[in-house]
């Protein structure tokens, strides 16, 4: 299976730990990124969805770390867009630098209404983009 | 099953995002501290690991949310070692307000040499001593 | 001049950088604890400000590094109050450890009204307060 | 007095606080990618330097903060190398958001060797290069 669409992040200095890799916490903040720009081709995307009054919490997180990331790396955080069922949906990751797979991993979402914080339906408008876009 | 050991956690304002909630990458770092603390009761601990020249690497981690954290909450992270197998361990958490559990999660991770970053077994004597705490 | 107040906090993994030191952005987020420990012996502290509708901007820091902290020490930053004037407050901060000297530096903030964003006096109350803690 | 080099940075969603904002520590994180990529014109930059067996500490910092920046903001992070001398320099920073100053600042660092962690100079390459660069 194959992703259509990558996010390039670069290692930053402040992301690295004691043991001069990235920390593991960052992945998840990476994975945000490329969720939040493979969003944004989408009708305004992340920020478009926010004012319409609709908030996605994340629910659950999944990471494998093959290979550590160094400072200054340069990565590209292939992200995908899984299952949309009502106010559920899903993105999957990989992590490769150079074409070496460091990492995958994903990360499950649920719309939230911003007001009462109440289960509400991912917008039909963008279910059927992203099904066309991974169809 | 239970957890005996717990570590006490107060959420940061710097931890909070936008959504006014503890950002979900934040969890890693709680669940790194519980895991420190779990460590450190056992001859010197995760400092003492790894002067003794051996890394312990975050191979794999999971996450559930089911209630958000806010600025200031006071949290309780359990924290118990799991199966220890040659080189690998792994831990499993709860995070909870209050009684009320707000998060779930594990980790896994593996011994690697400091130097040659070579997998080593888990030493002994904190295989032993896990096991007695966890038994 | 002496300091009345400290909080702990302990140098997490997360924290730490490639130069197996405490990364220099992560003294900014322990004078916000220590600020924010300050003022919580008054009224709700930090939290019963906001719901007064008060928000606090950090306006201005500075900090100074002496000797580096590493992972898993143990450190005090010591604070204190300064200048209160109109809407403007200002905190000093000592980070040590074991009596050493690792960093210091200030803070500055303003207090605006969390609706319009505009400037708004330091309630009394806290401006009082503030004055005998450290008078 | 004018910026010949910038970085552009995006707010990410991890950096904002439950003010809506980014955090205030951010910007430190966000100068150092700027003084990062300044630095990587010149023979390898950072990597190489740190690769020559010397380490660049940050002594000290100060930030004001004129205009919050908010999530999915693009950002400019301007960057210029001020005084080199002996082991010393130092850099300044301008955070701009479409031609808006939000921010400013400067970092001052010391070159140590990575190994004895004793001052060093600044090599005279990296000084030369900089000096033609801002001359």
């Amino acid at each position: 299976m194959d992703f259509r669409f990558e996010t390039r992040v670069r290692v930053r200095f402040a992301e690295t730990d004691a043991q001069a890799i990235a920390h593991h916490s960052v992945y998840l903040v990476w994975f945000e990124l490329a969720r939040i720009e493979y969003l944004e081709r989408f009708r305004g995307g992340y920020p478009g969805l926010r004012e319409t009054g609709i908030e996605a919490l994340t629910t659950e997180v999944h990471v494998r770390y093959l290979v550590p990331a160094r400072f200054d790396d340069r990565l590209a955080v292939k992200v995908r867009a899984g299952d949309l069922r009502g106010a559920r949906f899903r993105f999957e990751y990989l992590v490769e630098r150079e074409g070496e797979a460091l990492a995958d991993g994903w990360t499950a979402h649920a719309c939230v209404d911003a007001r009462t914080h109440r289960p509400t339906r991912v917008p039909g408008w963008l279910a059927d983009e992203i099904a066309t876009a991974e169809g």
